[in-house]
């Protein structure tokens, strides 16, 4: 058992509001947190904390978001095979495989011919990248501040955007959902990416926040070319509505949110490690920036 | 242009047989090189010599294979994008993709989770292996003489294959095809894989050679669940006969023989530059052993 010496309550359960010293949540319903005078620390039971942030009355204690590398491999895992996919044309070869259709035209490109873009260099755009980078692929990252990573080249700022998109194939997205970051993949953002490139068009992957896209725009984009495939584990409305035309269209990957699901046991842990440690007097890790919201 | 102080002729055509020093072969017609009183160095126009050695009357001279570092780049794309789409489950998803349902039972393992073995551990196989470490596998490679590589744990021998099986849930497949090889992808061999490890049973993933495997084996041993699934770039019989069950199995992907296809330009050059090499006296590179076969 995680933390012998605590007690546990669970919201919508009675409990005692001046013993709770630490809150875990996941979506809290807005105001659940009012009334709680002991609280020293609100844990984020995941990478992201826009649902936090969306609550007006959230207390005014430290917010700690989970950073667990199980998360992280899972979410490279996700991003490098859809990367590969679209690199290595899979849907074109399953449908021959359907048809027993034995065809190659020898004409697929290389990894190596191929400029990925990655939005968002925090500890999982940085893992995406490196690995990309690994397969092959050549890479270049944009954060909204500036950082440096060995063998990628890095952007920041909306200047700093514009070069990177122009001079993109595919574009991976691992952004924070923040009042910056809401909506950036919309039209605008589409028809700056590179169009000439050797996959015949951009790829769009987004792996990181449903509010950072648009998805009626992805679907004009995917109409009119602007867009020539994607893969996306997140939508504006999750779950996705079953009317979206994303569900059906032939050069859209669609999966359920869960690129990067973290063990319940690991976020446990290590929410357990990070109090056990704050009450030996050490400093919280991972405590995000309000006025940046990440 | 390449070699612009020689000449170049092409079988079918006529040409001076006793000027001839040089041959680049992809499958020539069996004979077809004799009485080619000068030659001295036969190129296979690929990585793999199979196609030269099955020739009774092939000339004595070095047989020299390609070695290109695209090719390598290519394979260990198609490698690791396969063990993530078994990994993943990407064709469940797709299915509920198709049928718009929303739906994850959060029990995806997680490529540590997962043991993989590497067979072959020439230039192909190590840097698959490599790869295949880098996304967070569990990496073991056999070759059938011992080799180390970093991070890897190796086996060699008919023993170090028997104890490699039992503990490998993904086997890749990178060996050359020789006498010792053929038809090694067998029931006998599918039944002394690791049956109970989180992919609900093993996978099979052959970017080799056809004829290391036995087809009918393989459809056998997924309807007993021996084979969980496989992706399958090369076949007994290529192009894969139209009546193979492969095709449609729900489990199998067929791709056609184009894992790692180089380009004609790349080979081209390496050759021009072996060539250039052994004029000027130094020793030819990547000469296969006959006796070995690869």
């Amino acid at each position: 058992m995680l933390l012998p010496s605590h007690a546990f309550a669970v919201l919508g359960q009675p409990f005692d509001r001046p013993r709770v010293g630490y809150v875990l949540s996941w979506r809290h319903p807005p105001g659940a947190l009012n009334g709680l005078p002991n609280l020293k620390v609100v844990f984020s039971l995941g990478a992201g904390v826009d649902h936090l942030l969306v609550d007006p009355a959230l207390p005014d204690a430290p917010i700690v978001r989970v950073v667990d590398s199980d998360l992280t491999a899972r979410m490279s895992e996700w991003v490098v095979m859809h990367a590969l996919i679209h690199l290595r044309q899979l849907r074109r070869y399953e449908r021959q495989q359907r048809e027993r259709l034995w065809a190659d035209d020898d004409g697929q490109p290389k990894a190596a011919d191929v400029q990925v873009g990655v939005l968002g260099l925090g500890v999982l755009g940085r893992d995406a990248a490196a690995k990309l980078g690994t397969l092959g692929f050549r890479v270049a990252g944009w954060s909204a501040t500036p950082k440096t990573l060995d063998g990628v080249d890095t952007f920041s700022g909306a200047d700093g955007l514009a070069r990177l998109l122009a001079q993109t194939d595919m574009l991976v997205v691992l952004l924070p959902l923040t009042a910056e970051t809401k909506g950036l993949l919309d039209a605008g953002l589409f028809a700056r990416l590179k169009r000439d490139g050797p996959l015949g068009g951009p790829i769009l992957i987004n792996a990181g926040r449903g509010g950072l896209q648009v998805d009626a725009d992805i679907v004009a984009a995917l109409a009119s070319g602007a867009l020539k495939g994607a893969s996306l584990d997140v939508f504006e409305r999750e779950p996705l509505p079953v009317d979206s035309p994303l569900w059906r269209h032939p050069a859209v990957y669609v999966s359920p949110h869960n690129a990067a699901i973290s063990e319940a046991g690991a976020i446990a842990a290590a929410i357990a490690r990070q109090i056990e440690a704050f009450e030996r007097g050490e400093p919280l890790e991972n405590v995000i920036d309000r006025a940046r919201g990440y």
